[in-house]
């Protein structure tokens, strides 16, 4: 949530005259994103968006999550177009860092979403699907099952610190996962982190979808999975939407839908999902000092929607 | 440099429908103001900055604040006119703080100024100063001689720490502005912070003065001395460009115009000005941790523009 690097607006001046869009008349550091710096930027032609990349990102990555956004971009998809320089080029550098100019987008994020929203939310899950249907390159994602194992080794210590509870939910979930895991499911290309706070909406219809920076190839299903853990439960995770489930798989349905398979192995892919986030939450907290400026997010808001997945029918889950 | 309190989308939207705006359609937080939470804010019908103040600034000057920009915007200088609501209301409260939404401004702050931008912040300082002899309310500066005797106490025992020599530079200087600063020079409305952070220009064309919130009653001519401080040296004080200065100087001379006993008084002022910043920032330097994720502003930038001024003749400093 800050401007990591400061760039000059003599220096920015110059970069926006490496694109045909005008010459700089605004540029604003914005506090989004936890990984990278991020300037709304203003020229005479039009309103983006800057990311310069910190550490956290592997340079190598970036061609991929920068291809993926094009690709979707050219298919009508809302996401932000990475802007190319007159040699079109997407990828730059600027103040030392790997910088990219994307399109800026309209919409705000909704903290509490309504039904219609996630009806749109599926809607939209399921056309970027459809139109990933060919996108080709791929990027191994390292926060899936060997990932979640490393993660339960690193916290396991520090349970008792957080809540004693999950010193038993956490292995047992990660066994039977282990067992179980879907992974004959179809693979594809996955946005992996559809939070509502990576979703722009405008009245209830989706004007964006952003943050492609964990994107990677995985089951499919499985992105539906995460979107599921992300908008059915209040923020705290102590309460289930039933009624936003039912509205969001509706949506999915209508623009790509579930084999009987994937259905099937729903309920282990949200567990999945909700152990993923628990996990990362978990270990974001046991490395961020209490007094930092970082907000840390509560790792019990996902442990509770594991809890709640753990006992959940798929009816329950399907919100039927 | 960033977003202390969080305003959720929702809250933020029927905030808007207070005012006569249209409707939002895009909001970012802006990592922007030391002392403030900032957001970029887009409605159906125009780009807005929305401020919540946090406890720094006191709530009952805000008034005085926003009573001076409204003032300046209907003179027409280029400053963000604050927005009011439905009932004639500009000052409002939001997410538990109080909030204001100003007119967003065009232009960028640069680091390094042309000597043509720096002609027109004169002019610009000047038109603010003539636009501002009709503003009548007060507010005491408790940056000036009395404040510096208190920041100077509380600082004695840490000169080593940063740089021995202001061991005796600081209350040399004191000792001799307290003897003789020229506290007759006729006081009026300053902006006192007018550094290129808080100049928004485009082609070195002045298109916005922001940041009021220094701004309070004093000696009229020590507002062209912090100027003068803030322009006229490379970042680190290392460095005076005396072209800056004359022309700085110039432009102020054709919009408002120093008496000969302002000018005779002018080396005093500007060593009051570099002390004023030396001692702020070397008060921050104390109380913020060295690990701290605020950047620390080096006193020592403002100490050797202290330095310089307390050898340089009168001409040196006019740029002659």
């Amino acid at each position: 949530m800050a401007v990591y690097t400061q760039v000059p607006a003599e220096e920015l001046a110059q970069f926006i005259l490496r694109y045909d869009i005008g010459t700089l008349v605004a540029a604003k550091g914005i506090a989004e994103g936890v990984e990278n710096s991020n300037y709304l930027v203003d020229t005479t032609k039009g309103r983006f968006i800057l990311t310069l990349y910190e550490k956290r990102v592997r340079t190598e990555d970036l061609p991929y999550f920068l291809g993926m956004m094009s690709h979707l971009a050219e298919r009508g998809v809302a996401v932000p177009r990475p802007i190319v320089d007159k040699q079109g080029q997407a990828l730059q550098m600027l103040a030392g860092r790997p910088a990219c100019l994307i399109e800026f987008l309209s919409g705000i994020s909704v903290t509490a979403p309504s039904l219609a929203l996630c009806h749109a939310v599926g809607v939209a899950l399921g056309q970027m699907h459809k139109a990933l249907a060919d996108f080709t390159p791929t990027r191994a994602n390292s926060l899936s099952l060997a990932g979640w194992q490393k993660l339960v080794a690193e916290c396991a210590p520090h349970w008792a610190e957080m809540d004693p509870e999950l010193a038993t939910l956490v292995p047992d979930v990660l066994k039977d996962l282990s067992a179980s895991w879907p992974s004959h499911l179809p693979q594809a290309t996955i946005h992996a982190d559809l939070f509502p706070d990576n979703v722009l909406e405008i009245e209830d219809r989706v004007t964006g979808i952003i943050d492609f920076y964990f994107a990677c190839t995985d089951i499919r299903a499985y992105d539906l999975a995460v979107t599921h853990s992300a908008w059915c439960f209040s923020t705290d995770g102590k309460t289930y939407h039933a009624d936003r489930a039912k509205a969001l798989m509706a949506g999915y349905e209508d623009a790509h839908g579930l084999s009987a398979e994937e259905r099937a192995a729903f309920p282990l892919l949200v567990q999945g999902a909700a152990l993923r986030f628990t996990l990362t939450r978990a270990y974001d907290w046991i490395h961020t000092p209490a007094g930092a400026l970082v907000t840390r997010k509560d790792p019990m808001a996902f442990a509770r929607r594991l809890a709640f997945y753990r006992n959940a029918s798929l009816a329950d889950i399907l919100g039927q």
